[in-house]
C-alpha cells in the first residue's frame, strides 16, 4: 500500500463571502417583504454567519441552521432531499441521523465560480418557496 | 431461581478482523468510484473501526455509524427493517429509538465462519444499492 | 466595505494519510504493550478514521474521539488545554461546550509538513502519558 | 390575585443593531489582529447574529453562543459569574444548567441608550482580556 503524503486541497468560504451572502439574502428577503432567519455554513459544515430578522420565527433559528447544515452534509439542495425520504422513500427517515436534518426547500450548497462547494446556507421562515428563493438569491452573491 | 456462575461465551470481531472487513469494503468502494463512510461496531454494537473516503458526504459519519449499530441492535440487514417501519408497518416510527436508527439499505451483520454474528457494518455515500454491496464485500472478507 | 471573491484556500488530510497515522499509533501501542482507542478528525473537526484495539476500554470510544474533536476546535495538545480548566483556571468548566471537551493529555493536532494543521488525533485506554506518547507517534507518522 | 390584561412592554434589540455590534466587534477584532467568533442574542436569548472569522477556533462557535447566552440569561458579565462558580462559591457549577453556561470573560449584556438590557454578545477566540475589550466595543456601537 503507498500513501499520499500531501493534504487535499480543500476550498472553504471566507467570512467576507458569507457575510456577502447572508447580507444579499437579507436584502432579498426585504424585497419581498418576507421575515427569515439565515444561516451560513462552511465547507465543514461549521456555522460560519448567521442573522434573524426582526419578528421572524424563533424556532427557524434552528431550522435555518439545520438545512445549511443538511446541504453541506450531502451537497444537496434539501428540497431534493426531501423527495428521497418521505415513506416508501429510498432513504425514508434519514431525518433522525446528524442531530436532525431538514429535508424540505431552503437549503442549498454555496458554489465558488469553479463550481466547487464551499459552504452552505439555509433559509427558514418564509413559504418553502420564498425560503428557496432567497436561498439561491444568497448562493449567487459571491459568484455573479 | 438458580444464576448461571459462568459468564456467558460471545464471539467478537476483533480489532484485526475489523480493519481487514473495512480495507476490503474501502477497496471495493475505490474499485466501483464510490465515495463512502464505513463504520464496524463489535458484539456490543460499540464502535470498532470507521474510516470516511475523501470527498465523500459530512452527513454520512453518523448514518454510516447508526447503519452498522441497527444491523447489530436487531441482527438485520437496515434495508428489511426498513419494510417493517413505514407507515401502517408493525414496527412504524422504531427508527426514533436507540438515538436513532437507520432503516434503508447499507447496514449488514457481520458474521464469523460459523455463522455467529460477531458485529456490523454499516457503510453510507452511495446509491443504497452501492452502500448494500460494498457493506456484503466487506462482511465477507473474513469468510473467504 | 470590500470583499475577497475568492475561498480561502484550506488542507485537509486524506484518508490515506489518516490510515497512516492510526496505523502508527496502533503499532507504537501495541510495542508499548497499550490498549488503547484512536479517533483521528479532519480540519472541520470531522471524525474521518477510528479503531478500537480488543480488550481496551469501551469508554475510551468517545474520549478518544473527543480528544480528536478538542485538539482541533482549540488546535492545541489536549494536556496543554487541561492547564487552564482547573477551578481558578481562566477558562474553568470550558468542557461543558461543543457537547463536552476532553481537557487531559492525549489529544494533539495533525499539521502537515509545513506546519499547517490539517486535523487531530486522540488517543485514550492508557495512562495519559501513555496516550499522548501513542498520539505523537501518531501525528508524527505524516511527516516524517 | 389579579392578572394583568396588558402584555408586558420589553425592549428588543433589532437585526440591525444586531448587525451594527456584530461589524463593530469584527472591525475591533481585526484591529488588534484576533480572531474570534462574535454571537449576538436577544432580549429573550435566542441567537440573532453571529459571525466567525476565518482561522478563528472552530470550538469558539459553541463557546461564543453560550458566552451570550449566559450573559442574558442572568444579566451579567460571564467573567463576574465566574467568580460565583468557583469550587466553595455559592453558585458553584451552575455552568451545568441550561444546557451548558459558560464563566469567563467575553459574554456581556447589550443595553440600549436608557440602560435597559436589550440583549447580549460573547466573543470567543482571543485571550479572555481581548474577548472582554471586543464584547465591551461591539456593545457600545448603538451607545455612542
Amino acid at each position: 500500500m503507498t500513501y499520499s503524503v500531501e493534504a487535499q486541497i480543500t476550498n472553504d468560504l471566507t467570512h467576507e463571502e458569507a457575510l456577502k451572502i447572508l447580507l444579499e439574502a437579507k436584502k432579498n428577503a426585504e424585497k419581498s417583504d418576507v421575515l427569515v432567519n439565515i444561516a451560513i455554513v462552511d465547507a465543514g459544515a461549521n456555522l460560519k454567519a448567521f442573522i434573524r430578522m426582526d419578528e421572524s420565527f424563533l424556532g427557524s433559528i434552528d431550522v435555518a441552521i439545520k438545512k445549511a447544515k443538511t446541504a453541506r452534509y450531502f451537497n444537496i439542495d434539501t428540497g431534493k432531499l426531501g423527495e428521497l425520504t418521505q415513506p416508501g422513500g429510498i432513504i425514508y427517515n434519514i431525518e433522525l441521523t446528524n442531530g436532525g436534518l431538514v429535508s424540505f426547500p431552503g437549503g442549498l450548497p454555496i458554489k465558488n465560480k469553479d463550481g466547487k462547494i464551499i459552504g452552505a446556507i439555509g433559509v427558514s421562515g418564509g413559504t418553502i418557496d420564498q425560503d428557496r428563493a432567497i436561498a439561491t438569491a444568497g448562493a449567487k452573491a459571491i459568484i455573479d
